[in-house]
């Protein structure tokens, strides 16, 4: 393994997150908080020094294999949260490490699973801080830094792969690095796109931003303790039609940039999603019809839950732990599904789940009609058995690592529901369960062992799977290969 | 496809079915019930007529391709269940013919759940009739024709690759038939051991049969309503050593019986099996170790229930829904991971999980070492990419369809953990689940659609899936191929 390479890419790190700080630096200063002001003064000024130190000299060899640039991808989103969890214990707001961890862990992953039951009485800043964290994990960091350090096409891909949300990375353009930058324009306009809206319904400033972070990465954070069930109706409606944006594949917006609309039309995946979203608030707004006083309140209701489960969002207006058991469970299908590939959501994603039954599909016809050769076909185009494999083995080590993690997590001695929801909705980056991890509760009561679990549940699921099993393994660290 | 034969194979089973029932119809002889013994007499006589009539010709063309057999052990095992269940509704004891069908589905299949809440009322020659759809689903009804039935010995193994449970068919012998006959002899001999010795511990003639024709097939019904509870501590041990047995490899019996027993001892799917059996017990005893008085007793709940659970059983002498809830994990989890292939048990079989989790392994080594090339190996053979291949589709036809299932039986109001643990529980075949399924309660409650839902599991679950699906698919039943 190229460990120099991975040292410079890790202090590169500490440097961005030394950069990122200083917004809830601004925040602090604006509301005139100075302890909190200090403490991210303090971590600004640590990640800056040990940052520059470590990447005052770069390594003569920038070569990664994927070996190197999967570890090195796991490292970077551990080393992002546990210096992320630091101002959190220095301020006080939350004096244990290991719930810090916890949080930033869920903030960076996009998940939003807290620990917290008062959020309203964290500072304003650590409040940015918390929902900023979604921003910056719905896109990734390493994809950002890639844009910064020049190395060999292949080296990227690695970083990139074991960043991005799905089955395959989309180039649109031939060079990874353009690709990376077209990504970060449409995330940043749509999330431009997205403050602008709730702005023009009077949001105010701070929660308009926070929430947008929230939003865009798919994260769920909010900074009332009602969530966002005391927001307007209109408000509500904008985040529901911007989290189910923020649940497309971006490539089909490409599609849209280049005018190229036959291709963003004929995307299956992009479609399928749509109609599962649709079908989905149809069923369970019958299924409540009961709960709310308005139809229209009904149709709001279950399309804000579906749009902020399915997308891994998070976000709640009401407490859907009361809804009939067949809307919970259409909600903790969802969960398991998630939304595109390529977006900035959570889950297994619908391109996996088409692939895996179009496979599954195929393996019949096969024995049907054993003289007919047919391959798994998407967008028209055939997909490869080797993509077919590894989405098979992503869903083998799913289970396996779902069915760990709940058998460990359920020594806490909660409910079968509260346990299974808590593992789901950490692993797929969603936040709240149901029962005692439902909207209205949080996952403090948890003990250690179990939280750790989660917080590795938190990481596989960002970063699907693969490289974090791949940094827990001994045999990687082993220096012969 | 072969519809000839297939109609020719489905003759011979009613013939075997008819021949079968004059059991029932000699305990109702012998307890003198009048009416069940009419309404038996009357379903032997029409099997048989039917029967003889439909294999009176024997077609010219013998030859089954793949999707021929895996249909017709399909067809074959619905045509046993729906007349099979005929006799519960003459009877009267089962008025309604779904429930009827339900039960008779869950006794062939080896599942044993229930919709009767109160078995004490039906009389012995019913008692007698649904235990023993449990001994002769256990070894499968086809494997049995086969022997019966002169055909091309590829066309045979078809037959017998969809029937027996596990990723593949170990022949003893190079012939099928005589393979067959090997595992009859072996079922018979561990079936007459288990009868013998309870009736040695004092158990009523009846009981002993009806226990072991459930414990051999890993069915589940059981004789009194208190389930094995009244029986005596040494009863209880007796049927935990038996249900044991009958989780293992038949493979292994074969080894010990040849002497062979270095390829025994060397069965690394017998030795993992042991394993959890033995870890289940020490944890669940020290997790339970404050509900029961004594130690010993302790140790005899928890044993009961573990080798119950695992393989698939479903007998029961407590209830273990008031277990803490590590307790309850494991035993939905060793729902799901099951007995070894080649049992009589259900579930995905600990020779699937231990390919997965290899196959998981090896792709993680394949990343890490990528010029090394690694082979997944099992017993010091290695295993083919296409076996491999095989489980990884069958996993994720798995999830697909208990996921769909879990949908439906949703609809039906109950709480998360009873939908949950029903899917679970008839899908694997064991029988009881948890909460509103558990262990003292049963199936009734569900309403039409559910029930069918359960139905389609319990057949899925016992041939494995992709025979079932074959017989749903639209396309299998055109003619052209």
């Amino acid at each position: 393994m190229n460990f120099k390479m991975i040292g410079y890419v890790l202090a590169m790190v500490l440097k961005l997150e030394g950069f990122l700080m200083v917004l809830p630096l601004i925040v602090a200063l604006l509301y005139r908080e100075n302890q909190p002001a200090v403490v991210y003064l303090i971590c600004i000024v640590v990640c800056l020094v040990v940052g520059f130190l470590g990447t005052a000299r770069r390594p003569k060899n920038a070569v990664f294999y994927q070996k190197d640039g999967f570890v090195t991808v796991s490292l970077c989103w551990v080393l992002l949260s546990l210096v992320g969890a630091v101002p959190f214990v220095l301020t006080h707001e939350i004096p244990n490490y290991l719930n810090a961890v916890f949080e930033t862990v869920s903030g960076f992953t996009t998940t939003g699973a807290s620990i917290l039951s008062n959020v309203e009485a964290l500072s304003h800043a650590s409040l940015f801080w918390r929902s900023f964290s979604h921003w910056i994990g719905g896109m990734g960091v390493l994809v950002f830094i890639l844009m910064l350090i020049p190395m060999r096409d292949g080296s990227h891909m690695f970083l990139m792969k074991a960043e991005s949300p799905g089955p395959d990375v989309s180039k649109f353009v031939p060079r990874l690095q353009s690709t990376a930058v077209i990504l970060y324009k449409l995330y940043l306009f749509i999330t431009a796109a997205e403050v602008i809206t709730l702005l023009i319904s009077r949001m105010p400033v701070f929660d308009a931003l926070c929430l947008t972070f929230g939003t865009a990465g798919t994260g769920g954070f909010a900074v009332l303790n009602s969530g966002i069930a005391t927001y307007t109706a209109a408000q509500q409606w904008i985040i529901t039609i911007f989290m189910i944006a923020f649940g497309v594949n971006f490539t089909f917006y490409y599609y849209i940039l280049c005018r190229n609309y036959r291709a963003a039309v004929k995307m299956e995946e992009v479609r399928v999603y749509l109609i599962i979203v649709l079908v989905s608030i149809a069923v369970i707004s019958v299924n409540i019809s009961g709960i709310f006083s308005t139809a229209s309140e009904t149709i709001r209701q279950a399309a804000f839950q579906i749009g902020s489960i399915m997308t891994t969002t998070g976000y709640s207006t009401t407490d859907f732990n009361l809804w009939p058991s067949l809307s919970k469970m259409i909600l903790v299908m969802l969960m398991f599904l998630g939304p595109c590939a390529g977006s900035t959501g959570g889950g297994i994603k619908i391109s996996r789940v088409i692939i895996i039954w179009k496979s599954a599909r195929r393996e019949l016809r096969n024995v049907a009609h054993p003289r007919t050769i047919s391959k798994v076909k998407m967008d028209g185009h055939s997909i490869s058995d080797e993509m077919v494999r590894s989405v098979q083995v992503y869903l083998c080590m799913y289970v396996i690592l779902f069915f760990v993690s709940l058998l460990i997590v359920s020594a806490s001695g909660f409910s079968f529901e509260t346990n299974f929801t808590a593992v789901t909705a950490t692993f797929n980056n969603i936040g709240p369960g149901l029962d005692a991890v439902g909207p209205t509760m949080n996952y403090f009561a948890y003990n250690a062992v179990s939280k750790v679990v989660l917080i590795i549940d938190m990481l596989a699921g960002r970063l699907e799977i693969l490289p974090i099993l791949l940094m827990l393994l001994p045999s990687t660290w082993k220096r012969k290969d």
